[in-house]
């Protein structure tokens, strides 16, 4: 967690509680920029969407857009009718209260699915949020948006660009329910640059594909998720586009950004003591990297044994053969933490070494396959028992 | 668990300790006909395979076999020319001692990966096993293949067929790295039909596809799983093909003892309290209605809601959501034990006899789709904080 961050210039924040899920924290975040932004999104690929989710969707297409209104503790999915009315009405609180008339507010909403908003309660706080905007902080913002997160997810990156300081700051949350297929999660990425709303969508689509593609805690798919970044303009640099050479620069920095948020989320796991990076190397193929990486990073077997210290590289190769991808498991070569154990697909009698890398609170999974030039990583977190504890009472 | 069990003629067993992983347990078996077999088996589609595994799919190819040798303990997977040279001399200690040249036995291994057999135990232990062979049961040979298997797993059947009574028994043993997409887990299942290896061999694939390929406990497909069969004959009835009536009869028995069988895997899937079964109607194509309802059934959220008795449906949705196939979630009904608690994709606020329903040790959670006519039920099982305990500890 970054104590000291900057913000980009334009923003304000408000956070305010509207007891939608508990009492005595604030559940609704709204982020706001005086000046219109220029938007890009990433949303989930799940069929069964949240109807805020498929309101962005659309709504993303506009020129302009002002903010978000986030809410925590209900995800607003599978209400029907009334779940598309209550986000339209969300984003229309905060319009009128801020007297938007010529650009978007998005809404996004995270928490239990298949419950109906608390709209008498969520409305009065919308609009005390709208009151006192400016009056919290993106980090006031970053707690609201939590739920079974245990910290608040924050981090800030500047850039120079002719001479002027870009800043990227950006807010996630997790910590289950989280896949590589997808954006994964809610998070929200706000800057000064000026940059055309085609090359930031490019920009955050392909940092989306290297960071919350990149992780995954338990295989599930949210019927919320969404990576979204509003750009202001107010740094005034000269706008970019995808043929300017600061779009690099830019795209460094955001890449940086998304990266570390992405591994909060890994840390944040449910119930998790360590982290994991499941690194191939060698593939014939990227999908075929990208595939092996997965299999393991989704082995609860291999989770368990991580978090025993166990170094039951067995299931790591077991996890590799069931991938679906061809290879030849006697070039094999596995390191735990640059510890070898397998050599050539067999073990070379150093599980004690292995045992004594694992007691490591980030843990690397290196496979070498030689089969071609491919090579991936993808971040995972140990599996608990409190995984279970959390995961099995979450409703009720 | 049946203890009134009939058992083919003409088959004997043997069970003996060989302290492989630990003492003061059998942990060898023999199954044994005199009368040369006909064979069938279907093997894990794991890349990584052990050479037991390579062994019986080259060696099934004989017309004739007499029976099996299965060590639990030790999978014999990753380790090698050694594992081959092993699994060679195993299966030639029991032909030798039991004065076999014209036929196979099989071998088979369980347990934990990447570590070399005790042979200097194992060759002994088998050739005690075979000096006493008959003097054991078919149960006793179930209990020695169990590894974290907290009971046997043996189910029999018989069938007439032309005034003759067939008998149809088998065993297998459970209980993590359990996935649908292969033969799954270790089976022995013996029978003293007469039946041609042809009709054999289509009749075991269908059942598995059926049976076995219908469970899921963790997603994790091993090394060595396999399923197989023998038939000695010794019943005497017309040989049957599968042009004969008597096809359908003998494939439908050992349907119900596949099923059967792998239903008690997953009832005694690691750390679990209750089965699962995910009943999925009404899909637009039966490929999509295995996707759906493998990955509801894959979900560690839905396993962790059913062992928490939390009518979280919104899990389902989310689930069903992911599995990659496309389907008008507007339209979905869900029930859990026959309760609805989700109509046309909304909840009908029925959390609390969900919540009650859920107290069974059975649970079907039925997903109507209303999209087509193709139906699938996959098996699974809670998943508590007691798999992530026998897992996170099992190679020290």
């Amino acid at each position: 967690m970054t104590e000291n961050y900057s913000i980009p210039n334009g923003f304000k924040f408000a956070a305010i509680g509207a007891a939608i899920k508990t009492q005595d924290r604030d559940d609704i975040a709204i982020i706001y920029s005086e000046i219109p932004c220029v938007s890009a999104g990433v949303f989930t690929r799940n069929v069964v969407k949240s109807p805020s989710v498929i309101y962005n969707m659309e709504r993303i297409k506009n020129d302009k857009a002002y903010g978000f209104v986030v809410n925590s503790g209900n995800a607003n999915a599978c209400t029907g009718q009334q779940g598309m009315n209550d986000t339209i009405v969300m984003s229309q609180t905060v319009k009128d209260g801020l007297n938007i008339t010529d650009g978007e507010i998005f809404v996004c909403s995270t928490g239990v699915i298949g419950v109906p908003l608390p709209m008498d309660r969520i409305i009065p706080a919308i609009k005390r949020g709208v009151a006192k905007i400016g009056e919290n902080s993106f980090m006031d913002t970053a707690k609201a948006i939590m739920t079974t997160d245990t910290f608040p997810k924050i981090q800030s990156k500047t850039v120079e660009i002719e001479c002027k300081t870009v800043t990227i700051s950006g807010i996630t949350k997790g910590s289950g329910m989280i896949s590589p297929n997808m954006a994964t999660t809610l998070s929200f990425i706000i800057t000064d640059a000026v940059i055309e709303k085609s090359a930031l969508d490019k920009a955050l689509r392909e940092s989306v594909e290297q960071s919350f593609n990149k992780i995954t805690v338990d295989g599930d798919m949210s019927t919320n998720d969404s990576v979204m970044i509003l750009a202001n303009g107010v740094c005034g640099n000269n706008v970019i586009n995808t043929d300017t050479p600061q779009y690099k620069k830019f795209k460094k920095v955001l890449d940086e950004l998304t990266q570390e948020l992405a591994y909060m989320i890994v840390k944040d796991g449910e119930g998790a003591t360590k982290t994991i990076c499941i690194e191939i190397n060698g593939a014939e193929t990227q999908d075929g990297a990208e595939r092996l990486a997965r299999k393991v990073a989704d082995s609860m077997l291999v989770r368990t044994a991580v978090y025993g210290r166990d170094p039951n590289w067995g299931r790591i190769m077991c996890a590799l053969g069931g991938a679906g991808v061809s290879f030849d498991p006697k070039k094999i070569d596995i390191y735990i933490n640059g510890a070898q154990i397998v050599a050539n697909g067999v073990g070379i009698g150093k599980e004690k070494e292995a045992s004594k890398a694992l007691e490591a609170n980030e843990i690397i999974l290196k496979v070498e396959l030689k089969e071609g030039k491919y090579n991936t990583k993808i971040y995972t977190c140990d599996l608990t028992e409190d995984y279970i504890k959390i995961n099995a009472h979450y409703t009720t």
